[in-house]
């Protein structure tokens, strides 16, 4: 069956069971080999990369969607999502369906709710869906180009996740249990973007206290052997809750 | 004409006109009095209080919407409204509207688009729509019961406008022009709704780097006169756009 016979298929389909109108995208960002990677999927038949996204059922919540559109789109589950922001645009999918007559769920406009999450790289199992010829992450540096507003969509996802580091503790299930100093400063500077002060880092991470010093130091290597740290879960945990040490 | 023949007559129109399914509800609090308040409505013909919200045009975006809603409800205009949660349980609004057929407009599921502001309270000119019989401020200790679930939307505004200030310079607009540290910390208290330590505010808020403080005190009073200080706007703006020194 062509494409066109497909989408118009789907579409009657597609009135039936989604509300009209809304999507969602997911953006996941992983952190693996000091990168900061992110999942995004190519159409089958189509030279296009994309989020993951889909529609929202009409028997379900916002949180339910986007975890079930995660899955089936990219076969990745127990992702815990967060919403961060709604894409409105009146022209954010103009042009495409162009060829399709103007009852098509596709062509309608659709306001989208981004969800984001960070996950632990090695613990998603990537599964392909019918419709992804390829669905892979893809580290910032070298991402494709995403269609309609999607870039948007990533970049917006990336300072939400900045500004989170003001007031959220990170690193827990991104660090293996044992880690050092500069491999903590290392994640930070790579979800910023950018080369943070040695010292500063030291004396604001160890204000927040939510780190146990380890009496044991990293083995092997050239250099002076390093301390090691690990989170101090229940502290960790309040932070989460309650915001960082540093917070008013 | 009764209540419910002119919501069977509006809901024709909203059919035509809006996005369906789909709702804004706006949170805006005001600084006044030392107290922080929230702007509610109550319904005509009824004693049901709730946010200032309604329906999105299909011509226009999130951010339009939102303010001709607060406009067209309060007659409140050039308020920064700011998008912060989407909220969409399916019970949301189960139970109102049973007595109308299954078409009616707002007998369907709505999710809506919370958005919050923080507003200088006098710039503020409140006035009434034909529906709203009392359009006000209240404070938060003296609210009344809101309809739906919008007191969850109102707390959840709150811990927003509560995590802003980890990472964002507040008070400009809600503070005079100069001003004195006790009454800075007293905005940072209402606002956290929790009493600070003298000593710790200050050397937070100047560390910050947004403050000028100004080469006079304030006359009159029993105590020693205070210093006083004023926004550096330069500066401030920078904070706003770039998070605060404070952060990473």
């Amino acid at each position: 069956m062509d494409f066109k016979r497909r989408v118009e298929e789907k579409s009657v389909k597609a009135w039936e069971i989604y509300i009209p109108n809304l999507s969602v995208d997911c953006v996941v960002f992983g952190f693996h080999d000091a990168k900061l990677k992110v999942l995004v999927i190519k159409l089958k038949d189509k030279e296009v990369w994309q989020l993951p996204g889909s529609y929202v059922l009409k028997t379900e919540n916002l949180n339910e969607a986007a975890n079930r559109i995660l899955f089936e789109r990219t076969g990745a589950s127990n992702i815990y999502l967060q919403q961060f922001k709604v894409f409105s645009d009146l022209s954010r999918n103009q042009g495409l369906f162009d060829e399709f007559s103007d009852d098509i769920w596709n062509k309608q406009r659709f306001i989208t709710v981004g969800f984001y999450a960070l996950v632990d790289f090695s613990q998603v199992n990537l599964v392909q869906d019918e419709f992804s010829e390829v669905c892979e992450w893809k580290s910032l540096d070298e991402l494709p180009e995403l269609m309609m507003d999607h870039r948007d969509i990533l970049d917006s996802a990336l300072v939400t996740l900045r500004r989170q580091l003001n007031y959220k503790p990170i690193g827990y299930n991104l660090l293996p249990e044992k880690f050092t100093m500069p491999e903590l400063q290392k994640l930070y500077e790579v979800l910023l973007d950018k080369k943070l002060n040695r010292g500063n880092f030291y004396r604001k991470i160890l204000r927040y206290d939510i780190l146990e010093k380890l009496h044991e130091i990293r083995k092997g290597g050239a250099h002076k052997a390093p301390d090691l740290y690990r989170f101090d879960v229940a502290k960790y945990e309040l932070a989460l809750k309650n915001g960082l040490n540093e917070g008013w």
